[in-house]
């Protein structure tokens, strides 16, 4: 039997609880690779590495974290997430990979906050491949914090049969996903859905330093811009769903096409 | 008379020739703001920096390279070009930007390449803002380096007057433009069109390291998936036309939102 294999990454460190998970939620699925940063890289967006090498080296035994399932291959790397995904296809995979999973993510990747977020880089460079690819993120509200909300053993289990599903059925052409997911026990199911318009605001917060160096972190005010749209991720989100965006890594804005071009006549 | 204000980054950082030639091409337009890496960000995508603080410095007087124009506010920050452009809205800008513009790149940002690119991701960043916002990237081929393809005279004075349009008549909700440019003295035009369909291989070489630490160069070999098709933004290039394709940060696969709810049922 030709088991399929399933490419992890994620943009929390290969030690994150969230990859952990995914990877238990699929293990029944197929042959299980892990190939994922040695640490946090959020906001890493589609980033690679390019002003220096990077290596990686494989986990085995008493190194391989408790929360993995037995029998993964497990592999840390020193770059970005895409950079995670272009060293496991050039030179850690056995074969061509049959998915592509990313996360599941320690905060939530929804509206425009996918531009920034490592999570779904890999899985737009999954995506890239011709490999159908999916990112879940978990939707923590202000206050809550990812130890207390792990993702329930009931939504892995939906996880695992919607796996299932892609992989049974595939996506179409340069289409890949982005589900996020919100801290229930029992989500009250999976919405299809578009990204909500939105914008962050006041991003900055003065760090202390003790050198007198005034530096900034980056924080910030999420702002849903369509707040009564019913059809929106974020919509779906705060109805209890799992929201799944299904995400195009053509970025032409076909519609205006002609508009534009009466910028060059 | 209120003159506009043009905030311009890019991914090479501040020092770099193409931002230079940027400023230059624009200075008659407003007043400039040029807030940039403080060195190279190649790669960065729409990455943001979550794990330690940025800060930025004004560079004024002897400091200013003597590729700029007199006049300008010119700012080194620590972070992506993404925060280059947060810290400028949050921090810097004396009021809101009218344009937003990022290069000129050193090498191209056409097809996919997008995703990738800093120079796209600040882009992006302008884009989420509502601002207009334009990234010019040089579409270099093999064996041709940046020091010996300038950016042409001629070329500037378009780039002023393409900008000086989209000023005057901005940009539609949500779309941002991305605009790479062949190497030559006199372009044939400029030209609206899609993204190409492409896919990066054999992206990694060897690097050799005295401490006999086994890692990888992040290179490749780009291919066009439709060379023979007319309305990509390879198919401009070749043809020696600035390449103009108008990129929305929706990333939303409208066409097939029904198609993927079958996955949910």
């Amino acid at each position: 039997m030709n088991k399929p294999l399933i490419l992890i990454t994620n943009d929390d460190g290969f030690a994150a609880a969230g990859i952990q998970a995914l990877a238990r939620a699929v293990a029944s699925l197929g042959d299980i690779y892990v190939v994922a940063p040695e640490g946090p890289r959020s906001g890493s967006a589609a980033a690679i590495t390019s002003t220096i090498p990077v290596s990686y080296k494989e986990l085995s035994g008493p190194a391989v974290a408790k929360g993995y399932p037995e029998d993964i291959h497990l592999f840390a790397c020193t770059g970005t997430p895409v950079d995670c995904v272009k060293l496991a296809w050039d030179n850690i995979l056995p074969k061509r990979p049959d998915l592509i999973l990313s996360g599941i993510n320690h905060g939530d990747n929804a509206s425009i906050s996918a531009h920034y977020s490592g999570t779904m880089g890999a899985v737009f460079e999954g995506c890239m491949k011709g490999i159908p690819s999916i990112g879940f993120s978990l939707w923590l509200q202000r206050g809550q914090r990812y130890e207390d909300y792990p993702v329930s053993h009931a939504t892995l289990d939906e996880i695992g049969v919607f796996c299932n599903r892609v992989l049974q059925q595939s996506l179409p052409q340069d289409v890949c996903l982005n589900v996020n997911m919100p801290t229930l026990d029992k989500v009250r199911g999976w919405r299809v859905c578009r990204q909500a318009r939105g914008r962050w605001e006041a991003e900055w917060a003065s760090a202390t330093n003790p050198h007198g160096l005034h530096s900034f972190w980056l924080t910030g005010d999420f702002h849903d811009l369509e707040p009564e749209a019913p059809d929106t991720d974020f919509a779906a989100l705060r109805a209890g769903y799992c929201s799944v965006v299904p995400v195009t890594i053509d970025l032409t804005a076909h519609a205006v096409l002609e508009q534009i071009s009466k910028l060059t006549d």
